[in-house]
């Protein structure tokens, strides 16, 4: 894999297990009610994150197209996450901006 | 789930498993030199396929876009496929096509 | 693919249809509280019986023991979901069960 | 996330990254006729490692028999990957073994 493809990939799995994380521990947050949205981007985020991975490893003709889904996802889960001040949160919006960063440069 | 997400729900996840039974088909042809790019397309249709039949069901905002790129993987998949006499790879075709065009529905 | 594993592959993405739009359809719910566990169980249940219905298609040597586990995490959701009255979590229940009994044939 | 858990879940994901590579580039390889295992093996393993990553992020109760499965497929693989001098083959058949390691240790 390209160094450029492989730390990419990087973001995007650690940006999944943030997601992953964020969504569990929301979900066992005394005031579950605020939560619902950012566990529906969480559990979007790190599905479309995983996926972008293995397109990553593949070199699929069909990357940079998904990339651009990612940040938009991402971006989008960032900022759900940022509005709350749980760390997991807090963690998870600093790994999803890091991880849209990333495959704003594989999608250009 | 609303009747036209459902379907194409369906229609993903059948050609999910239609490029993933090809994938495997064509690993065991004895003519493998010349199943390299279907292979690698399966592998790929496969996974986005299962990803946009997920996101159907979780009625992504996201979803439009991310049909959009199934659109053009699965016909990918099926131009490649129909090159093929063998069974897998003409079923595995007609499963993209199908899933392409309800996608296309989706990305509207 | 035997018309065994296409059946069973079928069941089991029925099912991870059915708890991806039961999760989304919980998060919705005005009593989310009491919906925790279930989300929960809704989301392992259904990238699981993704992933089986993958290995089916695959024709995966270890097919057997992921359908054991696949059984006992559609039992749990089957479990949980069958405690709500919420259509969705009782068309849920029904697909898990459903889902248990195909891969406990695959799996012997 | 505990520490362990994440230690696990990295090894995972470096894991299916090394997997999807490798199949890529034995797709690649003039000699594909005798890569046709391998391939075969890194599907498999990349999926499954990809969800034992998920399922550890989920604090799943799963999780142990999901990781028992893990390390027999990861072994499997490594197994294979290591008859063959391709550098991607040796890279993975590394991967696969700290992967099952790991994995060994969450399931007990």
């Amino acid at each position: 894999m390209h160094t450029e493809h492989q730390r990419c990939a990087e973001a995007c799995y650690q940006c999944a297990a943030a997601c992953e994380h964020c969504a569990l521990s929301c979900l066992q947050e005394e005031n579950i009610d605020m939560m619902r949205e950012c566990i529906k981007l969480d559990v979007q985020c790190a599905a479309l994150c995983r996926l972008a991975g293995q397109f990553m490893a593949l070199e699929s003709k069909h990357l940079p197209s998904l990339c651009r889904i990612c940040v938009d996802v991402c971006k989008a889960c960032a900022e759900e996450c940022s509005k709350h001040q749980h760390p997991h949160c807090q963690q998870c919006a600093k790994r999803c901006r890091a991880c849209a960063e990333a495959c704003l440069q594989m999608a250009a």
